[in-house]
């Protein structure tokens, strides 16, 4: 979707890594902002992201630019989930009311906290987001203005957030190719523990237990194309997962739980050989993974 | 590899699906069989596998071709893990001790106290064998003559196992582009167990836990493209992994076990918020699966 008056005027990114760097990248190709501002503590991050062309101007310090952030301009906080606390904070002292902010956690409820906490309330300015897009890469350099195209953007709006910062929200995730849905909170979390926090739990216990656990030092050797899909999620960053499943606790143990509960069954239906128990769960899941994959190709 | 006197004469199939089928066509197109017959009890089976070109004949019946096998032939059994023993009992009355018999399941234990029980200890014309590679399609409309390509091919001879049978087998895996490698019964099963069977059972398990147990119709509506990747193989033959759960019971439950294990210290590391060991784990799974990753990739 390409628009002809960008519904964002300037673009920050705070915190340019993939999430961050795909949307700045993917909005500027489309046209869906005159610029982008990328801002990262780190100098050589905001060399690079410039270098790729990534961003049009980068800085190590909100400082430095939140003076001349206006109605109309974005700042989209795409920072590791347990880090936002502190950029928040920085941009209650810095930003103005008309500015609108959002932002990309995987957990919502540890955001909103985080806002009551810094502002008193949720400010109308505030629109919670989470694109559910991703790579196991990360960093600026794997930056790609697709990333979004066909995937989805769930926004966690409250009754205080105001219809302008929020239609200017899902304006910018539609212009790159994103399908915008709206979900509560506490929805959002639970929904993202089953389908996303438990698999990567799940697949870095699995991997841990063959490198550490069973006494094979060649075991990954005779591991196939199967076992890479996966476990390639096991690939992904060790501290943006460390901040979700401390961010999102509850939902996660919740979910934990139901798998631990389910996954006991089946071992128990395996020491009992009971067959017909074993062929319900593995002809059950098979139908619900096709439908799901039926779906998913349909869309795309 | 092509080979200008073929390593076998005639290779009969006994059960034409996806691992049939692909060694049928990956040694017919290399040259490294003058003809390939299949056996199947489906008649429709039998008919789709000469119409698409994947066997020359084929016969609802091993009867029908039995008389005409000779030393330089071989059979290949690949029906599903359980029914290995029923084909193995026909094997043996009508087969001659000079032709090379050898297999594809994915356990090894089970199908060596098959032949002994059978033949009352494993004959010299016998070479276990598990070529590891598969996908979640199956049945012969999947059969592809390149997926042995780059992928290993575990045999598991006995001290009782013909040097020129072995010879044999070895050469003809190696002639579809596979790397053979050889390793004891055990420790085939208690390897595979570990990189595959238990894949396998959480994969099956997860998606049930979400199709099943979260109160969410929409549940999969929301999950990424890693959760397609993650939950791949739970689209696998249901009926394929029940033999297999079965048949390798103790060293699945061993790996499950391993496997409860990690994840249960993982769960009270997430309920107690203790960070150095959830940092600790998601490095050290995503230390080695990169090294895997880097590994799989030099090969090919």
């Amino acid at each position: 979707m390409t628009v002809s008056t960008p519904s964002v005027n300037k673009l920050v990114i705070i915190g340019i890594g993939l999430i961050g760097g795909s949307l700045a990248t993917g909005l500027k190709q489309r046209g869906g902002c005159r610029e982008v501002i990328g801002i990262a503590r780190n100098q050589q991050t905001c060399a690079d992201a410039v270098r790729l062309g990534v961003v049009d101007r980068a800085y190590d310090n909100l400082e430095a630019i939140a003076g001349e952030l206006t109605a109309g301009d974005v700042i989209f906080i795409s920072v590791p989930t347990l880090s936002v606390d502190l950029v928040l904070s920085q941009v209650r002292e810095l930003i103005s009311p008309d500015v609108t902010i959002t932002d990309g956690a995987s957990v919502k409820g540890s955001v909103q906290k985080a806002v009551e906490r810094i502002y008193g309330d949720v400010p109308a300015q505030f629109v919670p987001g989470h694109p559910i897009a991703g790579s196991e890469k990360s960093g600026v350099t794997a930056a790609n203005p697709d990333l979004y195209v066909n995937h989805r953007v769930i926004l966690t709006p409250s009754a205080e957030t105001g219809a302008a910062h929020l239609q200017r929200v899902t304006t910018m995730w539609q212009t790159v190719g994103a399908e915008v849905l709206e979900m509560s909170v506490a929805e959002h979390d639970d929904v993202l523990a089953a389908t996303s926090h438990l698999p990567h739990a799940i697949a870095y216990s699995l991997v841990d237990t063959l490198a550490q656990d069973i006494g094979n030092p060649n075991i990954f050797r005779y591991a196939a194309g199967g076992f890479r899909d996966f476990t390639r999620i096991a690939s992904s960053d060790p501290i943006m997962w460390h901040d979700i499943m401390r961010a999102n606790k509850d939902s996660v143990l919740t979910a934990l739980d139901l798998f631990i509960d389910n996954l006991m069954r089946l071992r128990s239906s395996i020491e009992s050989e009971d067959s017909d128990y074993l062929l319900e769960v593995f002809t059950r899941a098979k139908t619900a993974r096709d439908h799901f994959t039926n779906m998913l190709t349909k869309e795309s």
